[in-house]
């Protein structure tokens, strides 16, 4: 997707680890103009996969996911995250570490808004290792739902997250791949 | 707001201690299409009011911000929250006291994403004692910029938040206003 490969090179910055700071238009500062052209994006790459629901996680999934759904007149859920263990009785839950921060969140979406008839699309801002989105899919296969697709943003193909989610036969749409961050550059995939 | 309140009287629950449950459309589950009514409500409100940025703090406030901030054609900042004191020159914080959870969090944003010529817009779904959004007033006048208005999807008119903030000269619009939640039914202001 051009508009948003062109903010990344305008607008982002590379830190030390890999880290690709995108918070003038993703993660803190939000362009809802670019916002809307990913939602319409993934709404056409996946409108045939017979999606019910968006699904994503707070804090950065949002805006992306909400436009989405827009797109697809379909509603949306955020899944929210805790430090601690949530055991409850009217929640799906699952672990999902940081490698960034070196921490383990749990993510817990409440019982009702997850059906087994649900064939959900996973929204979120970034995939490297796959943990978030990972745990994404254990809440959805645990209320006996399917992921009918997982559209990210933004993809680092140099770590495994992506391979791992396409060997294992999920549609992956990334709207921008990155290749490498070395030398604090961005090069993309294609 | 028709829709809005529509949505209030067929999907919201009244918890015990003047808790109103919007989890199906609004704080975990989001309804884009009611979100984006919500956007362009709040842009025609202020249309004229000379805003700049559209502000407001994660989780729940982004979906409305994200919206209003599409239909003003505005960038949308939203306020990271945080257990511990954020004190980082970098960032604008502000203590955010939460009386139904009775914890402190504390809220920041970047720097670079507030200007002294910014004239803000305010978003947010709830709006009771009014501690997040004085905490979001704070900041923006710490950055030494003004807040043009107040956008509040849901305000409960029989907690202090909205007079005070009146009182103090903002203009505030509430798209729903609750006057009570006494006996576990919603009663509107108007």
């Amino acid at each position: 997707m051009e508009a948003l490969k062109h903010a990344i090179e305008t607008q982002g910055t590379v830190l030390p680890g890999n880290i690709l700071k995108v918070n003038s238009f993703l993660n803190h500062q939000i362009d809802p103009q670019l916002m809307q052209q990913i939602g319409t994006t993934f709404a056409e790459a996946f409108k045939t996969a017979g999606i019910t629901k968006v699904l994503t996680v707070e804090a950065s999934g949002i805006a992306p996911a909400v436009m989405t759904g827009l797109a697809m007149h379909l509603p949306v859920v955020f899944a929210r995250k805790s430090k601690s263990l949530v055991v409850k009785d009217d929640v799906y839950s699952a672990e999902v570490y940081s490698y960034t921060k070196h921490t383990t969140n749990h993510i817990y979406i409440e019982k009702p808004f997850l059906q087994q008839t649900d064939r959900v699309l996973i929204i979120d801002d970034f995939l490297a290792n796959g943990e978030a989105t990972k745990g994404l899919i254990t809440i959805t296969e645990t209320a006996g739902a399917n992921v009918g697709g997982i559209g990210i943003v933004i993809e680092k193909t140099f770590q495994s997250g992506g391979a791992y989610l396409r060997e294992h036969g999920y549609p992956v749409v990334s709207l921008a791949q990155i290749a490498s961050l070395a030398e604090q550059t961005v090069t993309f995939a294609d």
